[in-house]
Protein backbone atom coordinates (compact mmCIF):
# COMPACT_ATOMS: atom_id res chain seq x y z
CA UNK A 1 0.00 0.00 0.00
CA UNK A 2 1.30 3.49 -1.13
CA UNK A 3 1.92 5.98 1.86
CA UNK A 4 2.04 9.03 -0.16
CA UNK A 5 -2.01 7.92 -1.75
CA UNK A 6 -5.45 6.77 0.14
CA UNK A 7 -5.32 3.54 -1.95
CA UNK A 8 -8.66 2.13 -0.68
CA UNK A 9 -11.23 4.55 -2.87
CA UNK A 10 -14.54 1.80 -3.01
CA UNK A 11 -15.97 -0.66 -0.84
CA UNK A 12 -14.75 -2.71 -3.92
CA UNK A 13 -11.28 -1.54 -2.97
CA UNK A 14 -12.19 -2.07 0.98
CA UNK A 15 -13.28 -5.61 0.46
CA UNK A 16 -10.15 -6.45 -2.00
CA UNK A 17 -8.07 -5.06 0.78
CA UNK A 18 -9.71 -6.87 3.64
CA UNK A 19 -9.40 -10.47 1.09
CA UNK A 20 -5.66 -9.92 1.34
CA UNK A 21 -5.35 -9.57 4.91
CA UNK A 22 -7.14 -13.03 5.39
CA UNK A 23 -5.27 -14.48 2.87
CA UNK A 24 -1.63 -13.42 4.28
CA UNK A 25 -3.29 -14.19 7.99
CA UNK A 26 -4.37 -17.97 6.96
CA UNK A 27 -1.02 -18.62 5.25
CA UNK A 28 0.81 -17.28 8.64
CA UNK A 29 -1.70 -19.70 10.66
CA UNK A 30 -0.37 -22.57 7.84
CA UNK A 31 3.06 -21.92 9.05
CA UNK A 32 2.46 -21.44 12.88
CA UNK A 33 0.14 -24.43 13.29
CA UNK A 34 3.02 -26.89 12.99
CA UNK A 35 4.42 -25.55 15.90
CA UNK A 36 1.23 -25.36 18.14
CA UNK A 37 0.97 -29.57 17.08
CA UNK A 38 4.21 -30.02 18.13
CA UNK A 39 3.96 -28.01 21.78
CA UNK A 40 0.75 -29.81 22.36
CA UNK A 41 0.44 -32.62 25.10
CA UNK A 42 -3.59 -34.03 24.95
CA UNK A 43 -3.56 -36.43 22.11
CA UNK A 44 -7.42 -35.17 21.44
CA UNK A 45 -5.32 -30.99 21.23
CA UNK A 46 -3.26 -32.19 19.24
CA UNK A 47 -5.12 -34.34 16.58
CA UNK A 48 -7.46 -31.17 16.97
CA UNK A 49 -4.66 -28.85 15.40
CA UNK A 50 -3.61 -31.32 12.93
CA UNK A 51 -6.99 -31.27 11.29
CA UNK A 52 -7.14 -28.00 11.53
CA UNK A 53 -3.95 -27.65 9.75
CA UNK A 54 -5.71 -29.68 6.79
CA UNK A 55 -8.56 -27.16 6.94
CA UNK A 56 -6.56 -24.73 6.95
CA UNK A 57 -5.15 -25.04 4.00
CA UNK A 58 -8.57 -25.51 2.18
CA UNK A 59 -9.20 -22.19 3.64
CA UNK A 60 -6.12 -20.39 1.44
CA UNK A 61 -7.51 -22.61 -1.84
CA UNK A 62 -11.10 -21.42 -0.99
CA UNK A 63 -9.80 -17.56 -0.93
CA UNK A 64 -7.66 -18.40 -3.86
CA UNK A 65 -10.76 -19.19 -5.70
CA UNK A 66 -12.77 -15.53 -4.30
CA UNK A 67 -10.00 -14.05 -6.10
CA UNK A 68 -10.13 -15.72 -8.87
CA UNK A 69 -14.09 -15.03 -8.75
CA UNK A 70 -13.76 -11.55 -8.62
CA UNK A 71 -10.97 -10.93 -11.10
CA UNK A 72 -8.37 -9.71 -9.31
CA UNK A 73 -4.79 -11.15 -8.46
CA UNK A 74 -4.07 -13.33 -5.51
CA UNK A 75 -1.95 -11.69 -3.05
CA UNK A 76 -1.26 -10.86 0.70
CA UNK A 77 -1.02 -7.30 2.36
CA UNK A 78 0.52 -7.51 5.82
CA UNK A 79 -1.87 -7.99 8.41
CA UNK A 80 -0.40 -6.68 11.77
CA UNK A 81 -3.23 -8.00 13.57
CA UNK A 82 -2.19 -11.85 12.75
CA UNK A 83 1.31 -11.01 13.32
CA UNK A 84 0.62 -9.42 17.07
CA UNK A 85 -1.89 -12.48 17.73
CA UNK A 86 0.92 -14.88 17.00
CA UNK A 87 3.65 -13.54 18.38
CA UNK A 88 1.92 -13.02 21.49
CA UNK A 89 1.07 -16.69 21.23
CA UNK A 90 4.52 -17.93 21.14
CA UNK A 91 5.46 -15.57 24.03
CA UNK A 92 3.50 -17.16 26.15
CA UNK A 93 4.19 -20.76 25.12
CA UNK A 94 7.90 -19.75 25.94
CA UNK A 95 6.93 -18.80 29.47
CA UNK A 96 5.17 -22.17 30.42
CA UNK A 97 6.81 -25.39 31.74
CA UNK A 98 3.99 -27.22 33.36
CA UNK A 99 2.58 -29.56 29.55
CA UNK A 100 -0.90 -29.05 31.21
CA UNK A 101 -0.33 -25.33 31.85
CA UNK A 102 0.57 -24.87 27.98
CA UNK A 103 -1.76 -27.39 26.62
CA UNK A 104 -4.46 -24.24 28.44
CA UNK A 105 -2.66 -21.71 26.98
CA UNK A 106 -2.13 -23.21 23.59
CA UNK A 107 -6.14 -23.53 23.78
CA UNK A 108 -6.51 -19.66 24.39
CA UNK A 109 -4.34 -18.70 22.05
CA UNK A 110 -5.70 -20.57 18.98
CA UNK A 111 -9.14 -19.28 20.44
CA UNK A 112 -7.93 -15.70 19.71
CA UNK A 113 -7.15 -17.20 16.10
CA UNK A 114 -9.92 -18.28 15.60
CA UNK A 115 -11.93 -15.03 16.25
CA UNK A 116 -9.79 -12.68 13.97
CA UNK A 117 -10.66 -15.26 11.51
CA UNK A 118 -14.43 -15.08 12.84
CA UNK A 119 -14.87 -11.39 12.50
CA UNK A 120 -12.86 -10.79 9.43
CA UNK A 121 -14.84 -13.51 7.55
CA UNK A 122 -18.17 -11.68 8.58
CA UNK A 123 -17.24 -8.67 7.83
CA UNK A 124 -15.86 -10.01 4.49
CA UNK A 125 -19.21 -11.53 3.48
CA UNK A 126 -21.40 -8.79 4.70
CA UNK A 127 -19.34 -6.78 2.14
CA UNK A 128 -19.40 -9.33 -0.60
CA UNK A 129 -23.40 -9.20 -0.39
CA UNK A 130 -23.55 -6.24 -0.15
CA UNK A 131 -21.14 -5.56 -3.57
CA UNK A 132 -24.11 -8.13 -5.34
CA UNK A 133 -21.39 -11.13 -4.68
CA UNK A 134 -23.54 -13.61 -3.23
CA UNK A 135 -20.81 -16.51 -5.01
CA UNK A 136 -17.91 -14.74 -3.03
CA UNK A 137 -20.11 -15.02 0.06
CA UNK A 138 -21.14 -18.68 -0.30
CA UNK A 139 -17.47 -19.37 -0.65
CA UNK A 140 -16.36 -17.19 1.90
CA UNK A 141 -19.21 -19.19 4.46
CA UNK A 142 -17.88 -21.91 4.36
CA UNK A 143 -14.57 -21.30 5.47
CA UNK A 144 -16.48 -18.87 8.45
CA UNK A 145 -18.32 -21.99 9.38
CA UNK A 146 -15.11 -24.13 10.04
CA UNK A 147 -13.25 -21.56 12.06
CA UNK A 148 -16.46 -21.09 14.12
CA UNK A 149 -16.59 -25.40 14.72
CA UNK A 150 -12.92 -25.04 15.77
CA UNK A 151 -13.70 -22.85 17.82
CA UNK A 152 -16.36 -24.75 19.55
CA UNK A 153 -14.08 -27.90 19.38
CA UNK A 154 -11.47 -25.98 21.48
CA UNK A 155 -14.10 -24.55 23.98
CA UNK A 156 -15.36 -27.86 24.75
CA UNK A 157 -11.83 -29.58 24.54
CA UNK A 158 -10.75 -27.00 27.07
CA UNK A 159 -13.69 -27.26 29.29
CA UNK A 160 -14.24 -31.20 29.29
CA UNK A 161 -10.45 -31.82 30.24
CA UNK A 162 -7.73 -29.44 29.90
CA UNK A 163 -8.58 -26.73 32.23
CA UNK A 164 -9.25 -29.57 34.90
CA UNK A 165 -6.24 -31.01 34.62
CA UNK A 166 -4.34 -27.73 35.13
CA UNK A 167 -5.80 -26.54 37.60
CA UNK B 1 8.18 -11.53 31.70
CA UNK B 2 11.61 -12.81 32.15
CA UNK B 3 13.94 -14.18 28.93
CA UNK B 4 15.68 -16.62 31.13
CA UNK B 5 13.10 -18.42 32.83
CA UNK B 6 9.67 -19.95 32.85
CA UNK B 7 7.46 -17.40 34.71
CA UNK B 8 4.29 -18.75 34.33
CA UNK B 9 4.33 -22.41 36.14
CA UNK B 10 0.29 -22.84 37.38
CA UNK B 11 -2.92 -21.80 36.02
CA UNK B 12 -3.18 -18.99 38.53
CA UNK B 13 0.05 -17.57 36.78
CA UNK B 14 -1.33 -17.97 33.65
CA UNK B 15 -4.91 -16.44 34.29
CA UNK B 16 -3.31 -13.37 36.44
CA UNK B 17 -0.99 -13.17 33.02
CA UNK B 18 -3.97 -13.23 30.67
CA UNK B 19 -5.97 -10.79 32.90
CA UNK B 20 -3.12 -8.25 32.68
CA UNK B 21 -2.61 -9.00 29.31
CA UNK B 22 -6.62 -7.83 28.92
CA UNK B 23 -5.44 -4.83 31.30
CA UNK B 24 -3.25 -3.57 29.07
CA UNK B 25 -5.95 -3.90 26.52
CA UNK B 26 -8.76 -2.48 27.45
CA UNK B 27 -6.33 1.01 28.63
CA UNK B 28 -5.31 0.88 24.80
CA UNK B 29 -8.68 0.82 23.42
CA UNK B 30 -9.52 3.76 25.95
CA UNK B 31 -6.24 5.30 24.09
CA UNK B 32 -7.54 4.54 20.52
CA UNK B 33 -11.59 5.44 20.31
CA UNK B 34 -11.57 8.92 20.79
CA UNK B 35 -9.41 9.05 17.31
CA UNK B 36 -12.15 6.53 16.18
CA UNK B 37 -14.77 8.57 17.33
CA UNK B 38 -13.37 11.95 15.41
CA UNK B 39 -13.21 10.22 12.05
CA UNK B 40 -16.63 8.15 12.21
CA UNK B 41 -19.19 10.02 10.19
CA UNK B 42 -22.33 8.23 10.75
CA UNK B 43 -23.68 9.40 13.73
CA UNK B 44 -25.55 6.68 15.38
CA UNK B 45 -21.93 5.03 14.12
CA UNK B 46 -19.83 8.28 16.20
CA UNK B 47 -22.40 7.65 19.22
CA UNK B 48 -22.07 4.27 19.43
CA UNK B 49 -18.22 4.24 19.72
CA UNK B 50 -18.95 7.40 22.27
CA UNK B 51 -21.10 4.52 24.45
CA UNK B 52 -18.59 2.52 23.92
CA UNK B 53 -15.48 4.30 25.49
CA UNK B 54 -17.68 4.94 28.66
CA UNK B 55 -18.34 0.94 28.95
CA UNK B 56 -14.53 0.55 28.09
CA UNK B 57 -13.27 2.12 30.91
CA UNK B 58 -15.98 0.76 32.94
CA UNK B 59 -14.37 -2.67 31.96
CA UNK B 60 -10.59 -1.02 33.20
CA UNK B 61 -12.28 -0.46 36.72
CA UNK B 62 -13.65 -3.90 37.05
CA UNK B 63 -10.54 -5.91 36.05
CA UNK B 64 -8.97 -3.54 38.50
CA UNK B 65 -11.79 -5.12 41.23
CA UNK B 66 -11.05 -8.70 39.50
CA UNK B 67 -6.93 -7.71 40.63
CA UNK B 68 -8.32 -6.94 44.15
CA UNK B 69 -10.29 -9.73 44.84
CA UNK B 70 -7.85 -12.25 43.11
CA UNK B 71 -5.07 -10.21 45.71
CA UNK B 72 -2.70 -9.37 42.60
CA UNK B 73 -1.34 -6.55 41.67
CA UNK B 74 -3.30 -4.40 38.83
CA UNK B 75 -0.46 -3.96 36.56
CA UNK B 76 -0.67 -4.67 32.58
CA UNK B 77 1.76 -6.58 30.34
CA UNK B 78 2.64 -6.34 26.62
CA UNK B 79 -0.12 -7.49 24.30
CA UNK B 80 1.03 -7.47 20.23
CA UNK B 81 -2.16 -8.66 19.48
CA UNK B 82 -3.95 -6.09 20.34
CA UNK B 83 -1.40 -3.48 19.39
CA UNK B 84 -1.14 -5.02 16.23
CA UNK B 85 -5.11 -4.91 15.74
CA UNK B 86 -5.12 -1.43 16.20
CA UNK B 87 -1.84 -0.61 14.48
CA UNK B 88 -3.82 -2.19 11.33
CA UNK B 89 -7.14 -0.24 12.23
CA UNK B 90 -5.26 2.85 11.93
CA UNK B 91 -3.26 1.58 8.48
CA UNK B 92 -6.40 0.83 6.92
CA UNK B 93 -8.02 3.82 7.76
CA UNK B 94 -5.51 5.84 6.40
CA UNK B 95 -5.88 4.34 3.35
CA UNK B 96 -9.56 5.23 2.87
CA UNK B 97 -10.63 8.99 1.50
CA UNK B 98 -14.18 8.39 0.98
CA UNK B 99 -16.18 8.82 4.26
CA UNK B 100 -18.61 6.16 4.04
CA UNK B 101 -16.17 3.63 2.87
CA UNK B 102 -14.38 5.09 5.99
CA UNK B 103 -17.11 4.07 8.21
CA UNK B 104 -17.55 0.42 7.04
CA UNK B 105 -13.75 0.37 7.64
CA UNK B 106 -13.91 1.69 10.91
CA UNK B 107 -17.13 -1.36 12.10
CA UNK B 108 -14.66 -3.87 10.77
CA UNK B 109 -11.61 -2.46 12.89
CA UNK B 110 -13.96 -2.31 16.06
CA UNK B 111 -15.35 -5.80 15.29
CA UNK B 112 -11.95 -7.18 15.17
CA UNK B 113 -11.00 -5.01 18.31
CA UNK B 114 -14.72 -6.59 20.03
CA UNK B 115 -13.53 -10.83 18.35
CA UNK B 116 -10.07 -10.05 20.50
CA UNK B 117 -11.38 -9.28 23.75
CA UNK B 118 -14.35 -11.53 23.62
CA UNK B 119 -11.94 -14.27 23.31
CA UNK B 120 -9.65 -13.21 26.28
CA UNK B 121 -12.90 -13.03 28.35
CA UNK B 122 -14.39 -16.38 27.09
CA UNK B 123 -11.12 -17.76 28.78
CA UNK B 124 -10.45 -16.13 31.77
CA UNK B 125 -13.96 -16.51 32.81
CA UNK B 126 -13.53 -20.28 32.16
CA UNK B 127 -10.03 -21.01 34.04
CA UNK B 128 -12.07 -18.30 36.77
CA UNK B 129 -14.63 -21.17 37.68
CA UNK B 130 -11.54 -23.72 37.15
CA UNK B 131 -9.52 -22.09 39.58
CA UNK B 132 -12.89 -21.86 42.09
CA UNK B 133 -12.95 -18.26 41.49
CA UNK B 134 -16.62 -17.25 40.55
CA UNK B 135 -16.17 -14.44 42.02
CA UNK B 136 -13.77 -13.34 39.85
CA UNK B 137 -15.85 -14.78 37.00
CA UNK B 138 -19.29 -13.13 37.61
CA UNK B 139 -17.28 -9.37 37.03
CA UNK B 140 -15.85 -10.66 34.24
CA UNK B 141 -18.74 -11.95 32.88
CA UNK B 142 -20.32 -8.72 32.41
CA UNK B 143 -17.57 -7.16 30.67
CA UNK B 144 -17.72 -9.86 28.40
CA UNK B 145 -21.63 -9.31 27.96
CA UNK B 146 -21.05 -5.76 26.94
CA UNK B 147 -18.02 -6.46 24.44
CA UNK B 148 -20.85 -9.10 22.66
CA UNK B 149 -23.10 -6.42 22.67
CA UNK B 150 -21.08 -3.87 21.17
CA UNK B 151 -20.38 -6.62 18.57
CA UNK B 152 -24.06 -7.22 17.62
CA UNK B 153 -24.92 -3.04 17.73
CA UNK B 154 -22.11 -2.91 15.09
CA UNK B 155 -22.54 -5.75 12.96
CA UNK B 156 -26.69 -4.19 12.85
CA UNK B 157 -25.08 -0.96 12.22
CA UNK B 158 -23.15 -1.78 9.21
CA UNK B 159 -26.48 -4.41 8.00
CA UNK B 160 -29.03 -1.69 8.00
CA UNK B 161 -27.35 1.50 6.86
CA UNK B 162 -23.33 1.84 6.30
CA UNK B 163 -22.01 -1.07 4.25
CA UNK B 164 -25.45 -0.46 1.72
CA UNK B 165 -24.62 3.61 1.81
CA UNK B 166 -20.69 3.00 1.02
CA UNK B 167 -21.57 0.17 -1.85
Amino acid sequence: MGFFSKDIETMDDLFVHTLRDIYYAEKQIVKALPDMIEKATDPQLKQGFQSHLAETKTHVKRIEEVFKMHGVEAKGVDCPAIDGILEEADEVAGEVDDKQVLDAALIAAAQAVEHYEMTRYGTLIAWAKQLGRSDCASVLQKNLDEEKGADKKLTALAESSINRKAA
